[in-house]
């Protein structure tokens, strides 16, 4: 078999015209990457008949854990994920990594890639996601691509310090944001050779989500505008819908989120990270997955952000975004000393026999993600105070703050 | 190594004193069994990070498709229910099949069987059930053993007919009970061989079923009482909870059903399934595993029923039974004609995006439970409408009743 005719047969496996399945055979979705999004996701496939297919780095992975159809292979291996590819109605990602000569092959031949190489790039490369909202007249914080520390420093001259610096794709030791104070600070992440841009602070009232999904046929949903709470960097809680927030705003919000989810022809999910200011509002990251964000959705929501991503790569009708409660916080648990979750565990469920609880399967490591729970109510405070409990406890082994 | 030596080993490696898991190891739980029972348990075991495993008899079974951890093997094998029990903090059943010298050699090897052999024993053996019930004082149904077509005649001349038949254990052609009008009837039946009970036929007004919960350490969690609909002896509709049910009764049922938990020594879910008569409550059934009549539960309470089946047999503290919304209704997906159950599904998703579904995987016969979908809110004529309608849909191809 020559290139062309290898070509045609990966060509008549893999194209399907009818999405979803036709005939009696279930429908098949690919998601590359086996971290605690595909493990969640792959809880959602199962109810809606679906087969399911994770690609992991290895067997111990956070979804290969549980997913039955687990391939082992490399994401950044064309060969691997044609492999993986092969027979899957839709491909879907757990994380924003594979290479975009990789995404290219996999359209080339005639994968259903959702989101696209071409709409995906945009979370790979800062600089041009940034570009394009800007083309598109999306309010975002003033940036400038910095090659060195008297870069930074005219930029910052213009915006006033902090400054923050990113990576334009990746980073280096785990993290791509920099928060900088001073000249000292800069010169240590430029001292790190990583593409870099600059964006001025913004002194921010608060931080704002909005989750759309989006499906080929050009069906979309938004999830209620929900409020997140970060810590350095680290999501730490959601409270959903974001309380206080007046109508206007977060009809701005969403529209905003069903635009954009247009205008880069998302299909899947878009979550759209926001500053809310005394200005308005302000596009800080956008990432084409489930999200952090959407967790709360898992009982808060009618339809779960991952039913809803399966959804829409499958190009089926999308499900009610709609609240199941008046108030929803999702808290993430972050890693502590103790590497015993379980041990915790019983001690949570007993204290609160309605907090809703997702554990990742993932060691336990300080300060990493292991977990989250949801509480459900109508009154913020208490509400609130449950999750903080839970995640705390499960973190720590102590319910102090 | 010799007998003794043997079945110490089992014993060494069996045996945890701390269920649920010490240390840093995750919690096993294993489940004899592959069907959609399994199934919807396995999609709850993990956001719990419980590890599960499933007994299948083949690959193709319906939690064999979804679960990672599936062992292929007979669970009427000592030798395969050892081996598959290896490593498992509870063990745990799909269906009442497994017999009893297995069950035993389960637990003599130190397995935690859960619910154990003994009280599985009663819903493995109606008349032992029956006389149970009798001894504990429990308003049944009359009924007697009968061994002949005259025994029947007897039975019936003192209650009337009709008269219901049930095979003490098993049946055939798939089917364990007989509504007899006619000695022809009786003689047919009686002709297959099968051990039998008659049992006199209850003009009930509704039926109901109690679903419980109970843990080792004998906390109990009772769930809304729910009403069944039953049309040829297959469940097609459960309502919960059950409609203008006076909280006397519902108070009743579930006395009745946390006493019988109690009494029966159940660990995991019991189901009751009642008569609601003109004189009061009858005990029809009893099922000893997650049930047909608490599927409302995955989107309908809380805690699911799958979700607390878990946390039961692990002797974790069980999850809070309350409903999520005023009206829940279930109503499964029997199969038709047609196989291509996700080519109707599109339909019933679009037709209303906020109802639920939940597919076994199994291949569509018909008349078989292939899956259920569940509808929420606030009028039980608009909710069951909605539920009908979607599951006739997935089932016929039409909305037609």
């Amino acid at each position: 078999m020559d290139d062309q005719e290898l070509r045609l047969a990966q060509v008549s496996t893999a194209v399907r015209t009818s999405p979803g399945g036709g005939g009696a055979r279930p429908p098949v979705v690919g998601m590359v990457g086996a971290g605690q999004l595909a493990r969640m996701t792959a809880a959602a496939a199962i109810g809606l008949g679906i087969r399911f297919r994770v690609l992991a780095g290895n067997a111990d992975e956070s979804a290969a854990q549980v997913c039955a159809d687990t391939v082992l292979g490399d994401y950044r291996s064309t060969a691997d994920l044609l492999a993986f590819a092969a027979g899957c109605d839709a491909i879907t990602f757990d994380h924003e990594h594979v290479p975009q000569p990789q995404l290219a092959a996999l359209e080339q031949a005639g994968f259903a890639v959702r989101p696209s190489a071409a709409s995906l790039r945009l979370t790979q490369d800062k600089l041009a996601m940034r570009a394009r909202l800007t083309g598109l007249g999306v309010p975002c914080p003033r940036f400038e691509p910095v090659a060195s520390v008297d870069d930074v420093l005219a930029f910052a001259s213009r915006t006033d310090w902090p400054v923050v610096l990113k990576a334009v794709s990746g980073g280096y030791d785990g993290r791509g944001v920099w928060l900088c104070r001073s000249t000292r600070e800069v010169a240590d992440v430029v001292s790190h050779g990583v593409s870099l841009l600059a964006e001025e602070f913004v002194p921010y009232e608060r931080e704002l989500a909005v989750l759309i999904a989006r499906s080929p046929s050009g069906h979309g949903a938004a999830y209620p505008v929900v409020q997140t709470v970060q810590r350095d960097g680290i999501c730490h809680e959601v409270l959903a819908p974001a309380p206080g927030l007046p109508d206007d705003l977060a009809e701005e919000a969403i529209s905003l989120g069903l635009e954009l989810a247009r205008d880069l022809d998302v299909i899947g999910l878009l979550a759209v990270e926001l500053f809310q200011t005394s200005g308005g509002l302000l596009v800080n990251e956008l990432a084409m997955r489930p999200h952090n964000s959407g967790h709360w959705t898992i009982e808060g929501a009618r339809t779960s952000q991952f039913e809803q991503h399966l959804r829409a790569v499958l190009n089926w009708p999308l499900g009610a975004p709609t609240a199941t409660a008046p108030c929803i916080v999702m808290a993430n648990v972050l890693g502590g000393d103790d590497p015993d979750l379980h041990g915790k565990l019983n001690h949570v469920l007993a204290a609160d026999p309605a907090v809703k609880v997702q554990l990742y399967g993932k060691p336990v490591r300080p300060g990493r993600k292991v977990g989250h729970v949801t509480a459900l109510g109508s009154n913020f405070n208490e509400v609130r105070e449950r999750a903080r409990r839970a995640a705390r406890y499960l973190a720590a082994g102590t319910e102090d703050p």
